[in-house]
């Protein structure tokens, strides 16, 4: 990758974690935390993914303890949703397409980074779906539901379809950032496609014993 | 141990890893989720134990990450579960004794990891209890449930005594073998024996405040 | 710090240990687990916030592998916790005056073993809230509640002013014991403000979708 990619990549995990702070953020109002509870949910959404991937990869310092930028730019969304929303409905479909956006970002640099320490390709892409889906995951279990991710409509698939696609165009000549381009794309086409027509996998129910 | 016995121990902790997946996939199955949120569960339910074991005793790559032929064999053994269900009640019975049989097996390959790296016996104790627990604790956060070990039966504490026995026979002149089948067998027949007769700790019940 | 100081940090840090494993065990006998139930959550409420301190900064071995008088010291408590409520009420006031200090003396233990790996100011003091608080937290989650520190009075917020107070005093020429001796009173006194007046910050409300 160039730099230039480096650094854009950079920005946009950036902006996948504030995303995420909001997301988490809005899901504390939900259950009528107190402030301090709706940064620590914020704070657990954008980086509990990250922090997982480093952990089970060994990878030390976590991302956010080795750039603290990633603390302050968590707060300072967290602090702006909790004023927005005082006066005004949050802006749902605009918060779909930039959770989808952050789904994207999170599932590449997660692949990215799980590359750069092992090669099984099996794995690499169930670390960009861990990097992707775990801070929703943490977020549902503190606010005592069944985490999102395990019954609704198409998110983890989503990660997992965008880091499949990624690793199999890395066996083409394609320039890495029509790569990295195509795979987000795939993200968030079926994240966007699932919650416009609904998609979802097929359930698997069994009677209560 | 012989060459043999630590083939056997790998087969019989592949083994030990499929049957914790189905469990979780049957668990995840009463709880309607997607077909990607039964896999989720499963591989969480069967890799969660060695994981956090893992995770502790700083011991890397984590086992999966190390090996991922179990994760592999987990989604084998979910799918399976899965088209199985679909037309037959799951044999409980012969699920209770695979599951005793995989917690014995996971209690000793628990004990043996953490003797590689700590010589504590309380120490050891504890994390053959977390190999064999943890990964059934954290499929019942998941589905929203008190995790079922810390309030039915004889389970942690099945494990808890199996360690202590293969502990307390490596003071003896018994060979490795013997040592670890008697240990599976306390294991195995603490848990069927709480099963049969219903045997359990006694709660610990204050008032609500 | 001189030797009588570190020497009291410890026992002062056993001494939180053991307290919070008498507020595990307490909660867990409202929630009516079985005996090795209750000295689970124990030990995970003790433990808890420590171990995820020492996971995040990579310190190996985790503080009670490496000491195993903590194990020791949780157990003992746990029992004598259950032995007495058999007869009498729980001593409410004590309990919340030895819990109050538990999280004084964990929020210092955490900001110092911080200190010694990190120099951002911010991540020591998150890691300090998070020694103090992350046990409170999984103790909640496995009891199948919303962690009363994301919802409840000043709790974590005192963890985080005491910490702060501690970093900024050693811009200041006092000696380390006044320094710590201030930043553990203002955790105590925030955090019996707190509960004598029903102090807490104010909640986040959004209406539910």
């Amino acid at each position: 990758m160039s730099w230039e990619e480096i650094e854009l990549l950079y920005w946009l995990d950036l902006f996948g974690v504030v995303v995420f702070a909001v997301s988490g953020a809005l899901a504390a109002g939900r259950k009528s935390l107190d402030l301090l509870g709706v940064v620590v949910i914020a704070v657990v959404t954008a980086v509990g993914g990250g922090t997982t991937r480093d952990l089970l990869l060994n990878r030390h310092p976590v991302f956010w303890i080795a750039d603290p930028t990633y603390l302050t730019a968590i707060i300072i969304g967290t602090l702006l949703t909790i004023w927005y929303t005082r006066h005004k409905e949050p802006p749902q479909k605009a918060l779909l397409l930039a959770d989808a956006l952050g789904l994207a970002v999170f599932t590449i640099t997660g692949a990215q980074i799980t590359q750069e320490v092992v090669s099984n390709e099996v794995i690499i892409v169930i670390m960009a779906a861990i990097t992707g889906t775990v801070g929703g995951l943490i977020r549902d279990v503190l606010t005592n539901k069944i985490p999102m991710i395990l019954q609704r409509d198409i998110y983890a698939t989503a990660a997992l379809a965008g880091a499949t696609v990624y690793l199999l165009l890395q066996l083409t000549a394609l320039p890495s950032s029509v790569n990295i381009m195509t795979a987000m794309i795939v993200v968030i086409g079926l994240r966007l496609a699932a919650i416009q027509w609904g998609l979802h996998l097929p359930r698997f129910k069994l009677e209560e014993e």
